[in-house]
């Protein structure tokens, strides 16, 4: 089903991009804990389209009411439900997405599965913007995180074939990443930041869109977390990875690189580093046998291009049965992986607040 | 937990390397079907150790015994249960493995998280031996998917920086991929089969291994299955991909290539090909919006080199609480990405019956 | 966890008595069925406090706002989520709830579970409020079991130790079972009704509670419904029902009494009658071998005396940790049997829409 | 599904009664801990058949095989799997059982479920046998438990209208109940207990059979254990017990009787009783809230008369679609509520474990 998961901590999301509105409910929280509810909000605001030049003019404030789940402040540990209403939600009319599929977008699969009932207007439940209620959900986990001295951090890996600077798997410097959050692009390297940004406007003048990739860390976790086999760290990562939209590929470690690698090279062999024990090279992620070992968690997402791009596109009417042409309309990013970077660190923070809860 | 998945199927797994025996159960099966198990032996045998120059001299007879769930010749919809004995066990000294840890291995994230319990011996739970019940339940999955029209194929697209033909991700010449299986390698070019064997030999004879990637392609898949968010059909394959040992990453049509396409290159535009809504590319890997669109299903797995090499490594005597030097002894594959072929192709069937079944 | 439950359709509740407000998601609805929201409010109604003399005094609207799901008056398939505002809070001192156990109550289990943090105004998320969002999704899942001929009816069996008429097991006058919905309580026999009112009304003015008995009986279910074992018909009913709070037993066609048959009078006989396959009795309420055989589903609820009584009670004060004396103030319902009735059909209604659904 | 149950710990299940073997795997279990087998084949000989006048003659020893899970003497962490082969099958004519159905059993309804492809011999996967592996799975949980001083006992409260002596909710003389281990049957009272076999003998001679109640009494739970909604103890706990065959209903505490008393009377009144907290009475057998008090949790479960009586009954054949008559031959009890009992206790030690653990 689309809408729940989870197994120690459990989620629930729902709505539709123009709906009345889209929340989250999340159980098995635990209890006693102060959120400081600004520092979501700032989480929030990484996501939030219409902030600059490259994404979506559309505004909306993200304001997250708490419906339940806190008391004098904290958390009580029964189910904590936010909602989001749909404020900016443009009376137009959609009867075009009604019969026009989207190449690339979830309409033509969604007609298919709901009978045509789906509600089509923005996506719908398949729009980017419900993931506004995982980072809701991330902001959460990754304050519980921290209290365990657990911190998750990413970066733009790549934009198009424009690279970030290499960062080593064993060990980064947090600093750096800390500053992320207030620039404008996740980006390491301020002058590959402007290359990326100047790629993205100028697939913007040209009506079209381009995707990249994220790298994520997540740093402070012990060895020993997660399972063998079904419930491997991996699985539960790349479980909740591949329910964000547009995400199309996922490596931990060294990742398809390491296909390349003979074992001696790929092994990361242990060392006492006085009582701690550490591998001298990270290829492997941080997980070895789907459990942790100790060292960083580190994968990449692959997003793929905004597939909502103004240039004139082959499709089908589904309404006449016919081949037509459709030109999108509407406030769409030229670029997401810039505004999916929080929503990734929202879902690694959800899949390791769940592995580690005891 | 290790052992339990699934959602409309449900299986559970058992055993160690070593121990008496593994097996797994597999619940929600339709009843009234009528296993040709000659046809599952086939898939057992395709992953079996023992069979060539390029693996492990182990010989396991990998003979299911069906405990339940078949009556009169076919399923009865209740629990199917089929184990397997461990036959060919030395009865050597394992010693070694309680104390120092393989790098590239299970045994120090298992001797974390079990407190030093788990069974050491030939990796215990973490072994590769246990995808054999897998391929039983994959198999048995391949034939009812079968019925449906539904077939699931693989080869193996790189062993190192080797790489097979490029394929069609719109449509596959069937013949050449069902041909695979009679292959000592399910390589599709003869001439780079031969490339990648003596590739293996020669890290074989320095005592090294190497890895490869698996590209699976799902055919008949009807557009309509999945769901948005959290069982996404990527979510729901990824989930059981990464359950098999020494996978590192997967990747969905293009993968991560199609972060370095522009929208209108990476969007799968619509046609009516008479009837049939097809796309003209398959950038997307069958999937958008986390459901399926009726093309090919498509996906790429990274397989690690085999961390048991016999080259001296560095790693840590656990017992002594020191640096140490290791030296892997026993049987071993110098490649282990041809058997796990059909271990992919098995925890695809899996995946893909739990989200048709009705 | 507290707040999730399913299989087929998934249910994620929350909300405390006294905070924001309360409500629920419910996920896996078929798309394209067109809920009659006036319905569903009729239903509310029937819980909701305030309505006569022999209920609390307290009055809320129970008006449910959709958040999603719902799209050109129809179900989208994607997840519905309602939510209630909590209106009428008192804003009265609930500093004695904090720190003096109510005897009955979850205070102090709450209060160990959640160290303390559980939020204690009006009981918080163990309030009989939370029900309120069950009967929503109650009548939902009621209206979609209508399609298929399949009716949710209950009656008061009992108040304390006074009776309602008896029931045919196999059959039921419909008519009868329908009027009860705009009686003062859902009781058959008229003049019971009156003893049962007059006996809530004299341990009211007691300033004390009582208790009693709720029958259920769902009609149009077909044969083959459930499994043997975890997922029983019984299992999946009891489950649900003892989420309601104070509920303290069920049973089954002739439940408890049925020890006391021998096997030839306890088992029922079965017969053609047509082409239908019926039995001469229902002993069994429907089910055997966890599973439905065509004949009415029967159960009986036992339903405590509420906990909140007017006597003084003795109890322990948590703060000061001594045992200390409780006088309760507040409005609580003498009797809770008679709102508890549109509750138990609707996790009845739930568990069979999960139950059947394909 | 039928097999598969579980939060904490997950348990699968799979055979038939004339199949080739049943068994559990049992996943999540504590590592390092050394299970006594010994104990365990006491509790599987507690179940076992034809160890008496009283119950069936065929006998099974029983005697599990220990697949995985087990290493150096004590539990991995990893899926433990127990199986037992089926060796007392008689090789007789099963034909009439597939055609004729026998009332009170699983046959129709299983019938109806798996299309007639059931195994039909000896009630296949409905067979009372299957709760062998169940009995298996709560002796391990048992002692489990033990180290956490939490024992579970159990008597059987009546069989007909035969009474056992009234225990004290409260507080329960545990020697009394270690005792009942050794008796002939499970019953506080000796000269109740050779009424209560009289009684069995009785029905036994007139071919037919009797049921009774099984009361459980589970001492040493500390409060907070559970959840508010839907993982109420008594949701876990009937779950559970309604997938035992022939089990027709359960009650907390006090139970339906609770329903004939006022609150003032109902309320469990708490004091301290130097530091611990305890309550005068235990009407509600442990749990308000759906979480545990820390008073004993008591619960008592209704057996069905065994539905194999000799006596000829009415019923249907589904091969020539028409009334017919049976007598069922083969071995069967009288009565089996004596061998219920440590199926009852097994499945209350598996519920507990799973809610205790961490």
């Amino acid at each position: 089903m689309s809408g729940f998961w989870g197994s120690k901590i459990k989620l629930s999301i729902f709505g539709e991009s123009h709906g009345e509105g889209i929340g989250i409910t999340i159980d098995g929280l635990q209890p006693g804990f102060k959120i400081d509810f600004e520092k979501v909000q700032q989480e929030m605001d990484r996501r939030a389209p219409g902030r600059n030049s490259i994404s979506t003019a559309r505004k909306e404030g993200d304001k997250v009411t708490v419906m339940s789940g806190i008391f004098n402040g904290v958390t009580t540990g029964t189910p904590l439900c936010g909602i989001i209403r749909n404020e900016d939600k443009k009376s137009r009319d959609y009867s075009t997405q009604a019969v026009l599929m989207r190449p690339g977008h979830g309409d033509y699969p969604g007609y298919l599965k709901y009978n045509g009932f789906n509600d089509y207007r923005g996506g719908g439940h398949f729009s980017g913007r419900i993931t506004a209620p995982l980072v809701f959900a991330g902001a959460i986990a990754k304050q519980m995180l921290l209290e365990k001295n657990i911190k998750v951090y990413s970066h733009i890996k790549s934009i198009s074939n424009i690279y970030d600077d290499e960062i080593d798997l064993c060990c980064i410097n947090e600093d750096k990443f800390e500053n992320l959050k207030s620039k404008e692009m996740a980006v390491l390297n301020d002058e590959t930041m402007i290359k990326m940004k100047n790629r993205i406007l100028e697939v913007k003048e040209d009506c079209d869109s381009v995707g990249g990739v994220i790298e994520c860390i997540i740093t402070g976790v012990e060895g020993g977390i997660g399972d063998p086999f079904f419930d491997s760290v991996e699985s539960t990562i790349s479980h909740l990875v591949f329910s964000v939209p547009a995400v199309k590929g996922i490596e931990f470690g060294k990742g398809f690189d390491i296909t390349k690698m003979t074992g001696s090279k790929a092994n990361d062999q242990y060392y006492y580093d006085s009582d701690k024990v550490k591998t001298y090279t990270n290829n492997n992620g941080g997980i070895t046998g789907g459990i942790t070992n100790g060292m960083n968690i580190v994968f990449r997402v692959a997003i793929k291009p905004t597939p909502s791009i103004y240039k004139e596109q082959n499709t089908i009417n589904i309404k006449e049965k016919k081949n037509d042409k459709l030109k999108i309309v509407g406030r769409h990013d030229p670029c997401i992986v810039q505004r999916a970077v929080p929503v990734i660190e929202a879902v690694a923070a959800i899949a390791l607040y769940d592995l580690i809860k005891e």
